[in-house]
């Protein structure tokens, strides 16, 4: 196994609290006009008495707010601050500064216009509530940073609400891209999906939403451990999400915990907070996979992880193969959006994944089995693939 | 009487249902990033890892969102869609274009960020509701095209329940705009403001706010029109907020309609959507004063009205002394975000007014009692008064 060559590992950046705080000074967004207000002509155009005319409009078919509004290019960023990053519950306020970014990744990535929505309640019912009256402000709802298993339930209950896509990115957005990833490294291994044996480290919104997706592309054998451990039927302290799982996974019914999972196993993969030892590593089966996808501190360094492993991808810019939702979540909405689909399905998901991956190309190596999270290439085709899967399923 | 002479009547700006449409394609906003994200270094400020230093300190210190997130300088302009220009109940998703753009002037304006945000409920305790658990998202809330007297109730409960400035502006952005302009009208008469007997006809938002505002002002000869009538005291037929002016105004006990109220009065304000007479007006006492504010329709046209009067205004650009809420709101708001307000005064209502006049300076003449509300210079004028005030009176 060849070790990670200089070339391929940008070094890390730096950064310094003072450049850090700076660059938010006054926040990162800015609401601009499409059109310049300076004339009483501009003025009576995009205000009264043209206005009028729009509203009358849109007032006899509702149809053509889409047309002559930005709700239809318009993402709401929505938390309540429950789950941020690492730091876990800081409430909404403290949340803003990652859902500007969110939004500012969103204009950057996919062109769409977004606004972070940040909110000072943690109930279900309020949440869901707000959003519904909130509905003609704007045209998708990225859910964000909202803890398990409350997240599970909110986002099914804005889905059933609301009649346009609807997405927890902190569960989907990671799901995609790890299955394209997967799906690069199979490749890379000459190897088929479908047979490999997954770990997933972790079953709060990404490992339940990743389980579910590798489930979907056809794997049969996926294993996840909560912090007790293997999530088996055989547990009687499982919530009803894990209960779900359970039915679903682990088919071998093994029992125990980390060393009991990942021995002979195919793939590790990491979206917990934890930690995982290199001896564990050490006794999956040959060629594994490890993805150790905990931020800013992988589960296992990835070094370490290539001693043992043929295939190795973290979260982080600072070593090959960054699993990165910024890879998913801009062209999923843009697609969505594009293709006026009222949710976002399966279908559309699994659809996501094979663009991110297609455009990998021919530079797929054991050391880029996914494209770079700054490749302009990924939304757009992203973007395309999932509008003709919305299209082809008829939620348009 | 001089009649208006033709360089001082901009011509009516005449604009095809084409260029209307076209100009509204899209939306009229739009969600920039502050700064570029085109490199690793600019994502890992903006984004993780970076970002998660300033959720951190917000998350220590909740003051620190002012300077670390939008919020500190954006307004959310808020309605239910219920009282649009002239067009009435029409929704919230066919105010939107009146909303985007008012969102629009915010910038255009005052610099400051604006979205709009339409609520699918007209229930008082559900929007102030919302609004509460949008809180953390926004700095100021104008409320906007929400009918009276629904918007007196929800105007009130949102300025307690929440510690931002929040300002209905169909109420007391008219009712600045409106004072500035009398004030400028009897600077020119060289006549003292309070000594005027004044006819407001309307008693919705705009009207009651016209009363409240010209009663501060010192004015104590106000009488208010309704439907009905003039708004008296020996009435049985009057809401609360009705009730209440009535105690407050007409001082001489007036009873009858418009024709018992206009005869010797000063002033005839036009904030309905109705017409008065000719021969009214003709009735009006020496050196009157008339706006006629109605829109697009103003209650008498002002040729007509100017044979009769010294001063005539409207709300149109196509006429002289042109009265438009543009004047008073982008620089309310900047002005009480500028000095970290809580809420919007009386006294800082009264120093926008004077701000507005003080703009006009030795231009003032009949047919120039407000600056044009194109004229850049107001907006920072008004902002410098407001913030002022906001200090003086220590609501900061």
């Amino acid at each position: 196994m060849s070790p990670v060559s200089e070339s391929t590992t940008p070094s890390k950046v730096e950064l310094t609290d003072e450049e850090i705080f700076a660059g938010h000074l006054g926040g990162k967004l800015s609401v601009e006009t499409t059109a310049p207000l300076d004339t009483q002509r501009a003025l009576s155009i995009a205000y009264t008495p043209g206005v009028a005319q729009v509203s009358r409009a849109i007032h006899a078919d509702e149809s053509l707010a889409d047309r002559y509004t930005w709700t239809s290019r318009l993402v709401v960023v929505v938390s309540d601050g429950t789950a941020v990053l690492g730091l876990g519950d800081i409430g909404p306020r403290a949340s803003l500064p990652v859902m500007e970014g969110k939004a500012a990744l969103f204009k950057n990535f996919a062109g769409l216009n977004s606004i972070p929505l940040v909110l000072d309640t943690k109930d279900p019912d309020e949440i869901v509530e707000t959003l519904i009256r909130l509905r003609p402000s704007f045209g998708a709802v990225n859910l964000e940073d909202i803890s398990a298993p409350r997240c599970f339930e909110i986002e099914r209950r804005v889905i059933e609400a609301l009649d346009c896509p609807v997405m927890h990115d902190d569960q989907h957005g990671t799901a995609i891209v790890v299955l394209a990833a997967l799906k690069g490294a199979v490749k890379v291994q000459n190897r088929d999906i479908t047979g490999l044996r997954v770990v997933i480290s972790g079953a709060g919104a990404a490992g339940v939403a990743c389980a579910n997706i590798l489930l979907a592309a056809g794997i049969s054998d996926v294993i996840v451990l909560d912090s007790k451990g293997i999530v088996s039927s055989s547990r009687t302290d499982l919530n009803e999400v894990k209960v779900d799982l359970a039915a679903r996974t682990n088919p071998a019914g093994l029992t125990g915990g980390t060393a009991e999972a990942l021995a002979g196993a195919d793939v590790f993969l990491g979206v917990s907070a934890g930690t995982v030892p290199e001896e564990l590593i050490a006794t999956m089966a040959e060629d594994s996979i490890v993805f150790a996808l905990s931020n800013p501190d992988p589960e296992i360094h990835p070094e370490v992880a290539r001693k043992h492993a043929a295939i190795v991808a973290t979260g982080r810019s600072d070593f090959p193969n960054q699993i990165n939702n910024v890879l998913a979540f801009p062209g999923v909405f843009k697609g969505a959006l594009d293709a006026g689909a009222r949710r976002i399905t399966e279908g559309m998901k699994l659809a996501a994944a094979d663009a991110i991956l297609s455009v990998v190309g021919d530079d797929l190596s054991v050391d880029k089995i996914v494209p770079s999270p700054l490749d302009p290439r990924v939304a757009p085709a992203v973007a395309e693939a999932v509008a003709a899967a919305a299209r082809a399923e008829g939620v348009v």
